[in-house]
């Protein structure tokens, strides 16, 4: 079947995929913690679903374009995770106007709290807390969490945080830790503004790291991941996934052989795989991506050494390789980073049944 | 104007891509040879026909996604530069059947030279020459070169070559070095393909900087450049270009303040960026890109040193940067590479004087 596709496209491994899915949702579900999951990795609806267990629920997204897409597909609880701004204040009017649909927002700071509440939106809003990746949010005793909180009044619906800084380490008790500062944090924050007596229904935390290896999940409400779906080389070199989890791979064709220099190109370069290397950091051999068989998805040592707009190339030692791979056949590529891999550009997954999946790429 | 757009978003500067244009035309003319745009850099028809002076004629494409969607406009002479394969012979046809416009492949193989022969494919083909970059191509003096000729018979219509290794320096000499060894190499393959018989009608090099830098492009039929239209930080730190003549900018919101860890973060980050740092090997303060006035266009010394998938991080040294650029109102950031960062999801360009250009993303 794949070899009559037209490549470089994603290519999308249904049965990992569905397991993945029930891993997480068991692992949450005896936490008693709602599972939100982040649509910023799959951008899919037929994939959210899986996700959240059928019914299009509760799902976090950080584009508006993902908003507006998922609360028409009738998700109706969706968190737009990213600092909110006027100039987008009227399209989440519109989209929430228009569906029905809640759309939470997130701030950090008492101009936009106070721009929400000068704007008549009506929309849930979650203060965001830095628990230490020092992105966005405020630290956790920041006495400006308590003055956003007064202008936000009702709308204020919860505390949310995100450990980037989970990434920083392979070892999972260093992992644990920084989930654990997560938590501590998210729930500081929370526990701070009921003791002024407001309402926090919400606690969230997120990523997949520390959503997996919190000690204790305690306080907390619900919890955001998105790779866990597809999983990548990136997470692999983290120890936070196996290669037989990886779900989502990129097919691509081998355009030639350059033996004069050493190397194979492949029709899958920076666009089709995009240049995030940060799989390296833990996984010195990643490069843009592993190249593995594509009936048993083995990897097959070599990998994608460089990338030109179009063109990947493959450092040949040797030229057995040649005859392994000969021009015009196709390969299957296990992404280094899968969420920015997965938006080069495809608008689709083939899943490996045949079904194809939209996704709703861009910001438009 | 363009407070009122949503972020992140393209701005094209129409003034500075019409000059940049007509500059490049300027170039080649006096010197004889054919300018074929490479559209890959801004995969819109509107900007193509003003690299082209007005008529859809001759461009240079890297997706078929691309030739479809430039043939459909008109553009009567295309060259895929990629190395073609069988999985897609069949797009080729419909294409070239479709609107009867010349789509002209390329080839580094004598097993692709015999299935294009074999195809019934009457697409004329290149043969591309490596001139050091070692990426596609043979070298010009490899005896595959005449089998290749053989294999394509009639169907044969010249060679090329692209150097990419002309990024490796930003010493113009050096720049001009291997612009003249791309020059010999694709003469030299050309010349022995004539001195062999075969006609031999279009001799193609390109890359901006060896187009502009070349000592002398005898022999030379046409030159493929495609990053003059917009340019970008890589070509600055590389000096190939000005500060001025950078015609593209990312739009984007700040949309947070973090005074505790000495940052502000933006609504461009990974996808609206790309997370290609090539720019930095020359101008290790590129990072991610250049924060400049909305109006001016002047660097404001700020950078986006960090980029998570929607979200920039920019660092602050200077805390008077919080009341310069607030929560809420929009800078332009200046691109490491244009062309990774123009296809970052977009979808359209908009211009500075209002209009809205379409692009033509992805593969499909």
């Amino acid at each position: 079947m794949l070899d009559t596709l037209e490549t470089p496209c994603l290519i999308l491994d249904g049965a990992r995929l569905e397991k993945n899915a029930t891993r997480m949702r068991a692992h949450c579900a005896p936490r008693g913690v709602i599972l939100r999951p982040h649509v910023k990795t799959p951008k899919s609806v037929d994939v959210a679903k899986i996700a959240t267990g059928g019914r299009p629920s509760t799902i976090t997204v950080s584009t508006l374009a993902e908003a507006d897409h998922f609360a028409r597909a009738g998700f109706d609880d969706i968190l737009y995770a990213v600092g909110i701004t006027p100039n987008k204040f009227d399209r989440i009017a519109r989209i929430a106007g228009g569906t029905g649909k809640t759309i939470r927002l997130t701030v950090d700071s008492v101009a936009m709290a106070a721009a929400i509440s000068a704007s008549g939106l009506e929309n849930p809003v979650l203060i965001e807390v830095d628990c230490g990746g020092h992105r966005g949010g405020l630290p956790a005793d920041a006495p400006e969490i308590s003055d956003i909180a007064r202008h936000l009044g009702p709308l204020l619906c919860g505390v949310m945080s995100h450990a980037g800084q989970s990434y920083a380490s392979d070892r999972l008790d260093d992992v644990r830790a920084v989930a654990d500062a997560e938590v501590a944090a998210a729930n500081r924050a929370a526990d701070r503004l009921r003791e002024e007596g407001f309402d926090v229904p919400i606690v969230s935390i997120g990523s997949t790291p520390t959503v997996l290896h919190a000690t204790d999940l305690s306080g907390i409400t619900e919890v955001r991941a998105g790779i866990y779906l597809f999983y990548d080389l990136s997470q692999f070199g983290r120890n936070i996934c196996t290669l037989d989890d990886i779900a989502l791979t990129v097919l691509s064709t081998v355009i030639g052989h350059n033996r004069a220099a050493g190397n194979l190109t492949l029709d899958a370069g920076a666009l089709a795989l995009s240049k995030d290397i940060g799989a390296n950091t833990f996984l010195p051999d990643a490069h843009y991506g592993w190249l593995c068989d594509t009936e048993t998805l083995q990897p097959t040592g070599l990998a994608v050494n460089a990338v030109h707009q179009e063109h990947g190339t493959v450092t040949v030692a040797d030229p057995v390789w040649y005859e392994r791979l000969p021009i015009g056949p196709t390969i299957r590529i296990l992404p280094g980073h899968a969420c920015l891999t997965a938006a080069g550009g495809y608008g689709r997954y083939h899943l490996t049944d045949g079904r194809i999946w939209p996704r709703i790429d861009g910001w438009g």
